[in-house]
Parts: C-alpha cells; sequence; structure tokens
C-alpha cells in the first residue's frame, strides 16, 4: 500500500477589516471577518515541500484588504465573497477552488455622522464558493436568541426504560440559532434579503404554536422559502436552551412557571434541512467544515 | 510565627434565573446571572472544619431562586440585589456582610405578547454591598461597544527612547466600555437611570472632539455625574480597540483611513474614576475583585 | 413547488460526564463530554409535531449516565461511542443513524490513589457512527500545541501583485492541532493507539525540517498511517500560529530570532487528508459539520 | 459641588511576548503575556487632553519587547516585571506607580533540541507593583485543576427554611485553583519557588481529609507558609466545582458514587487569605482588579 494525498484545502483565516465609507455621508462602516480556504494543484508542498504553486497566507491576507477598498463590492458579505473567491482561482494557477466565510458584525448608528454602538442581537454570516464555474453563495445568521413564555408543548413521545420526562403541554422554550440559506442567483439585494430572512424567522418562530422545537424550525425554513424565490435550501441549528422550573413547593412557595434555572448542559440540539422539491443540488453551498 | 486567616468570603457563584412574569400583558422576562459571596464568623470552618456558621452554598442558592418569586423585587436588579443582600446579613447568625453581583441580559420584545429576542448590545450589572447598616448600591454595564470614525486625535505625548508612534489628528476610536456608577441613595428607579446613563455615555463619547482617550472617558463620567445628582462616583474601564489602517501603497491603492485592520491584542487599557467632590467615601461599595 | 424536509439529526450535546473506577486500587477516573444526534423516520415530528418518533433527548441524556456505569465500556470513548450509538439505533425505532461525539480531558495521579490534577496537555476526542451494521471509529486531539524554534523554511512560493512577505530560511513554527484518523477495525486497544498517534505526531513535527506547512503535516499523517496499519485515514486542522520577529534594530536592539510578538488574527489554516491508496471510502466516518 | 478625577491607570494590556534563548543547547523558550498600568500625573489628558505625561501605551509596548532581549532579566516573569515596572516609574517623569501583570504558558521540550509542545496544567503568573520606592512582587498560578474522589465530608452545616442539602461524609470534591502569594524579599530562585508552591498545593489538597473546602483551602496556604519564609501571604480563589451523583436507581442501576454529572452553573466559590501574623501589610501588592 502506499500513502497518498487526499482532500487539502488552505488559506488566511479571520482576517478582521473594517471599512469605512466617508464619501457617505453620514458615514458607513461594515465590521467583517474573513476566512480564505483555497484548493487545487497543492501536491508538490505537501509531497516534497517545492511551494511553486503556492500563494502564500500572507498575499491572500493583503487581497483581502486591497479589495476592501472597492465600494460596491465590500458594502455587502455577499458582493464582498463572490470578488475574492473568483479573484483567487481565476487569477491564481493551479488554485480550482475557493471558498470565502466571512462574519459580520451589525453596528448601529449613534446620534451623530460618525459614531456607532455595535447591535449584538446576531452575527451575519457569508459563505461564497466558486469552483471556476459555479458559485454558490450561501447567506446566514448565528448567536440569534429567541425566547417563548408559552406556546409550546411537548407531549406524546417515544418512552422507552429510560424514559423519565414528563409529558408538558405548557413549557418556555428557548434557542439560539445558527442558520445558513442557499441563493440559486446572484440578483439579489443581498441587505434587504437578509433583513427578510431574520424578520420571517423571528415571526415565524414567535408566533408558532409549538408542538416539538422540530417543527418550530421547520416552519421557519419552510416560511423563508415561500417568501424569497431566490432561496432553495435553508438549513439550521438551534440548541434547545433547557430553561427549568426551579422547585419552590419545598419553601411553601408557588411556581406556576414563573421562576427558572437558565441550565448550560446538557442541552437538546435540533439540526434540519428545509429545501424546494425542484431545487437542483447544493454541490459545493455548504461548507461541510471539518467533515470535508 | 503563627499563620492566621486574613480576609476570607464564600458563596455561591452564576446562578443563572430566569423571571417571567405572567399576570401582565404582555409577558415581561427578567434574565439574571447572579454570584452571592458572604463573609463574617467563618473561622471555624476555615481552622477546624467545623461548619456550625456555615450556610452553605447550596441554600444561598435555593435562596436566589425563591426570592425571584417576589415580583418588585426581583424587576430590578439592584432591588433584587438589596432584598438578597440584606436578607443573608440579617437572617444569618454569624454573617456579618453580603456582597450580591448581578448581570443582566437584556432582551427584546418581539411582534407578540410572549416572544422575545436577545438584545447584545451591553450587559447590565448592579453590585450590591451590605454590612448590617450601610447599602452600597453600584450599577454598571459591560461590553458596550462604541466606534467613532474621526474627531478622536492623540499627539503631542510624552517621547522616549522607545516612542516610534506618529502623532494624530484624525484617527479611527474604538472601545468596549466597562463601566459602574455609585448610588448614594436608593430612591432610584432604577430602570430609568440606568437608560439614561448608558444614553448619557453614548451620547458623550460619540459627540466628544477627542484629543485622548482619557478625555473622552472622563467626559463621559462628569456628564452622568452631572445630569444625576443620585450617583456619586463612576468608573470605567475602557479597552482602546487599535484599528490600524492597512498599507495598500504598496499595491499602489489610496487608503485614507477607509481601509483597517481590528487587531486583538495588545490593546491600550484606560481606567479612571470620576467623582464628586463633596462625596462620601465609597467604602465598600466597589467590588475589589482579587485584590481584596 | 413544495418545501419538503431534508437532513436532520437530533439529540442531546454535552453530556459532562464523569466516572470513577472505585474497585480498582489506586482509584481511576474518566471524564467525558459526550454529544449524542439521531437520525432516522423523524418526518412526523417536523411537518406536524406528532412526537410519536421522537426518544426525547432527555432520555438520551439518562442513557449516557446509565450506560457509564459499565466498566469495561466506559473506559475508553471510542468503546463508549460504539456502545451508545449501537444502542439508540439497534433498540430505538425508527433510528437509523447515530454519531456519538466524546471529548475526554485527560488527569493524572497524584501522590496518592484518589487525587488527580487535570493535565492540559491535549484533549481526546472519539467519534462513532453507526447505520444498523456499519460501525466507524474515529478517534481524534484537540488542542495539540507544538512550536518549533527552528528547522522551519517557506521560500520558493508563488507571487503575485499582493505577495510581500520574504521568503525565509529559518523561522519559528508553531501550530494548536486538530486531527481525526479512522479506524478500519475495532479490534484495537484504544489508549495504547491515541498514545502512539499523538507520540508519533509530536516526533514527526518535531524532528521535521520543515521546507512547508503542508508538508510537516502531511509526514505526521503518513507517520501515523505507516506505523498503524489499523488506521486507514488521518486528516488534521492546523492554524499556522504566526509569531512574528519584532523589530527591535530601531532602538539600536538586534534581534536574531529572538524575541517575537504572537499574534492572534488572521493566522493560516492547513487542512488536510491522508489516505491509504487501498483504503475503502470512509462512508460516513467523519462528522461534516454544519454542512451535512 | 464639582466632578473631580480619581484614582485613573492606564497602560498596553497583553503584550503576548516569546522568547527564545538560542545560545542555550538545548534552545530555551519563555512564552508570557505582560500587561502593564502605569499612573501618576496623568490629570492633564483627563481634564484637557494634553498629552504631555502620557507616554504612549504604544511606547509601553515597544519597551515590553525590547527589555525580552535582556536574557537574566527575561528569564523568570518576577524579574522581567521587577524590571519594568522598575523602568517605568524610574524613567518616566511623571509616573510614580507602575504595575506589571505576567502570565506564562509552559511549554515542555520534546525529544530533541528545539521543539515543544504546550503543558496545560496551569498558567503561572506575577504580578509586580512599584512606587518608587518599594516593589511587591507577587506569584501566582490560575486554572490548577484539582480532583479527589473521595476524603471529603460537608455535614453539621447551618440550616434555615431553605436548606435542602443533604449532609454527607464522601463525596466527590473537584477545583479550578486561581493562587496568588507574596514574597517579602527578591532573594528568591522565582522559578524552584514556584514549582515548590505548586507541589504543596498539590500535596496538601490530594492528601487532606477535607470537613470543608475551606479547611482545605487554608492547609493548602498554611502548608505553603510553613515551608517558605519568603512568603508572608497566600490567597487563593477555589470554585467548588460541583459533580451531582447521577440518579440510576430509577433505572433498577445502582450508583455507588460512581457515575456524576459536572455541573457547569452555579457553583461555590471560597475566597480566603492565609497570612503570618508578625507579616507587614501587604500595601499594593495584590491588584485590586475592577475594585481600587
Amino acid at each position: 500500500m502506499a500513502v497518498v494525498l487526499g482532500h487539502n484545502q488552505y488559506g488566511k483565516a479571520e482576517n478582521r477589516v473594517v471599512r469605512v465609507f466617508r464619501d457617505s455621508d453620514p458615514h458607513e462602516i461594515v465590521d467583517y471577518n474573513v476566512s480564505v480556504a483555497l484548493w487545487g494543484g497543492q501536491e508538490a508542498p505537501h509531497l516534497t515541500g517545492d511551494n511553486a504553486p503556492v500563494l502564500p497566507t500572507d498575499t491572500q491576507k493583503n487581497t483581502v484588504y486591497a479589495f476592501a477598498k472597492e465600494d460596491d463590492v465590500v458594502a455587502q458579505p455577499e458582493s464582498f465573497g463572490i470578488r475574492l473567491a473568483r479573484h483567487f482561482v481565476d487569477e491564481t494557477e493551479p488554485i480550482t477552488h475557493a471558498r470565502v466565510r466571512i462574519e459580520m458584525y451589525p453596528w448601529t448608528r449613534l446620534g451623530n455622522p460618525h459614531a456607532f454602538t455595535r447591535d449584538g442581537r446576531f452575527v451575519r454570516t457569508a459563505t461564497v464558493t466558486y469552483d471556476g464555474s459555479t458559485t454558490w453563495v450561501v447567506s446566514g445568521v448565528e448567536d440569534l436568541w429567541i425566547l417563548k413564555t408559552t406556546d409550546s408543548e411537548f407531549a406524546d413521545f417515544l418512552e422507552d426504560r429510560f424514559t423519565t420526562l414528563a409529558p408538558t403541554h405548557d413549557r418556555l422554550m428557548a434557542t439560539s440559532l445558527r442558520a445558513q440559506w442557499w441563493h440559486t442567483g446572484e440578483d439579489v439585494d443581498w441587505g434587504k434579503s437578509h433583513d427578510r430572512v431574520v424578520q420571517t424567522v423571528l415571526e415565524t418562530y414567535g408566533n408558532h404554536h409549538s408542538l416539538a422545537h422540530q417543527q418550530t424550525l421547520f416552519d421557519c425554513g419552510a416560511a423563508v422559502l415561500e417568501e424569497q424565490p431566490e432561496i432553495a435550501e435553508f438549513r439550521v441549528t438551534a440548541p434547545n436552551k433547557h430553561h427549568f422550573v426551579y422547585d419552590l413547593a419545598r419553601f411553601g412557595i408557588e411556581n406556576a412557571g414563573e421562576v427558572f434555572h437558565a441550565d448550560d448542559r446538557p442541552y437538546g440540539l435540533q439540526e434540519l434541512t428545509v429545501r424546494r422539491d425542484d431545487a437542483p443540488a447544493p454541490g459545493l453551498a455548504f461548507d461541510p467544515g471539518q467533515g470535508w
């Protein structure tokens, strides 16, 4: 047998770029964390240490900051990612694939044209993958916390010898959502589209009468796909942030779902995909992370 | 010589209490992280392992959750802290001192009476200390990010052989504020007062033409004290979150304060106290942390 | 078009199990963080909120702690994962797949039979996936830091208009490794095998004269595969933890690779797979993470 | 009333310095995180934005890296801190006080003269404070985990209406220690002294039959002071990392202190000082943190 090189990728991760638009009045800013991964034609450095095909990650860093100067491109994480991914593949022999992942930290303007405060409601994300012909654009959101004080049930579930949970028809439900959605086209107002998805998810989650967390999450994805035809697939990871009713009866105090302990670990975790039945396969759209 | 016990304190830290107010329509919630520290009369457990004077931290936990049932008390972190601190000292022989530190995570209502999303702009804090007669109430804020794209200078500073920094008359300035302020009385609308301090800090920081970060921070504190007579002392810790102009000239690209690298470490750190000249000494108001 | 459910999985994440073996003298302990993910037959809860096919995550938690009582099973993360994964699929209609991921925190015995201190050199991991017939066992390590003060070069790389990096023939190289390796069989002394892989990686990385970080990492994987025939594939993610020589010449001080600034972000990131050319496809062995 | 400036300090925090000793064979390294805080004569920048008395934090950073070239000085965090603190006060009009806090990350040599792996058993710390005449040197340790499977009791404690904890005569006890100790002199082999303190703490904690966590911690401090006359005061903060026996009786499984859930929050927290009765007051030795 011989030992061979399998899939490999490399790049500069977590370039923290802040871009100020001074021509606009008031000033605008975008705050990004940009990670680049490239692959294609990289056998030599792995097998012999020959760096001829290696575009140094330091050069990738310079490129990220250089392209951040291009106003239209940098204004939205999706367009910035598209610009960078295509550059690295189209301009760099022998690179065949690029994936650019961007985290965006929203800021809110204060009462003057050049001061801002960080809006910590969520982190916006964009992942763009390009193989020399196809460009996959995935938008997303992370750390989006939602809590419902009622309208959530969990009952009539499977039981086995290890079942001790009591069914409930009224519980507090909370999560910190991580979602990603794949756009089949690029003719999109990225900012507007993102705002609308977040709004749809919040409204659906908040208004849904939930028999199962899975049902609530599926409905969030379904609502997004029904409203925005340019979105073909929606993936969500949602921890069930458990809030346990604290036993106050021991002290002669009634606790009718008023006082809760917010527990850390363990936590339920639901992960699911919602897609159009006529959508093409997502191909390389979604970053497989460590699993490749 | 003999080895003796010096200052000591103990308690239950980070009780994660969520309280739902179901009687109000729409529902209200508060989300707290409550840490209790008690001292007084604890020689025996340290010197001989005799636990007779020890109120177990488990009991302290039960107490925190039990008192969370009291509507008026739990509605504000300051009033909740006062209630808990006084209980532990007044009801527990031999405890002489209690300090209760509370972190509050704000939530924003969604479009229905029982759904919320986390508002991550900052964490609100309250620290209440009680010695059996005096109660010290300190309110605060953490993780309050502010960024200014201009109106900030730093020049004419001290130089020595290790000075390489160039003076500047226009820089991007950013920070993540941690502030605490001491109230001399308890006849305060805690929520209103906190909102007003945060608003004052944001407006002052944003509108200040800064010759030094120290000056901007002092003015923030001064503005708070001038507006709110019930506040006697204001303390702030403010990292200078450095944003470095990225050198694009190397690539023939002009960068007139538009593209920045947001660096992580090291960072400048300013810490200062602003107080009324006629204010009493703060005594035990401010938690000395690990230094005692 | 219709909206349909795609891949979905759910489970209880981060069950923090500590198991004490009291029958052995001296005592032994294992310290685990166990995450369970199940899939198969879960359309109903997503589409209608019917929980009939749902084994609650609370039940999964009870199961993890219950099986932790089984001495032989719990002693190694791989055997514990195999036991749990097979239970959930074989005993739970309609579950078809289970993936159990375990983090293990090593402890070192102190000078008596029942006291331990945490050994923070790395976190050991195991991921077991089962589909009702095939069981995939992947072992791994995280947070394994390695630093070399010399014997590392990086030169003769690709250049473009954004290249500013100077080639070097002697640099400090450091990383924090995350690696996973797939065993084709289960007739393995899991503890011995893990120790040997870590030892091989440390020795190879430390002794390798590096022309490229990629080359060093490939050689680490190759050495593991050459030594341990039961391992078919090795995957590694290795940030290049940059250490920059600090410019002291400005102060008339020579710095011949002695004083470095350890930077945080951005960082180079190399990810690669090393496999036997005669190895079968890994199938579901490696957790694809969020990308599925 | 007037608003006045109270205590203030400023500096460059978290300078990540790695120093390689290439002259020694094998190579040696130290890995530090150095934070500088200076005070004295800083009214002008706060009140008027006049930076004449301000030694920029950028200059402080350069100084830290420059002094890291001095072999004997940088070899131990205490001596490095002493060198830096004295420099900033003695060489900088109008600075009157300096506090230098250093975190040191230990590394272990691998099987060759220039490769290392990080030893994550604990973080070593040093805090040096200087006022122009007195130098206070405090050494410390953080993240030192200890776990005992037996020999720990907690019974006969105070009870009130909120007490539900059952007394126990055999429990699992675990903590993650943070300790600091003050040396009255500088004629100390800092490395040897630190190793000995850690060893004393581990042995005392491990071998102590504990009736109360407070007792165990006091004995750790007492043992340190008894062994090392140069140490006048020992302060420790020790969370009680709760491990709860998991209820398996519900499933007909006996659990005689074998299977535990390691909980995250809340946790008991013990903090105490052990000192010589003939020791002078520690003055500015211990950093009061945010409380000043």
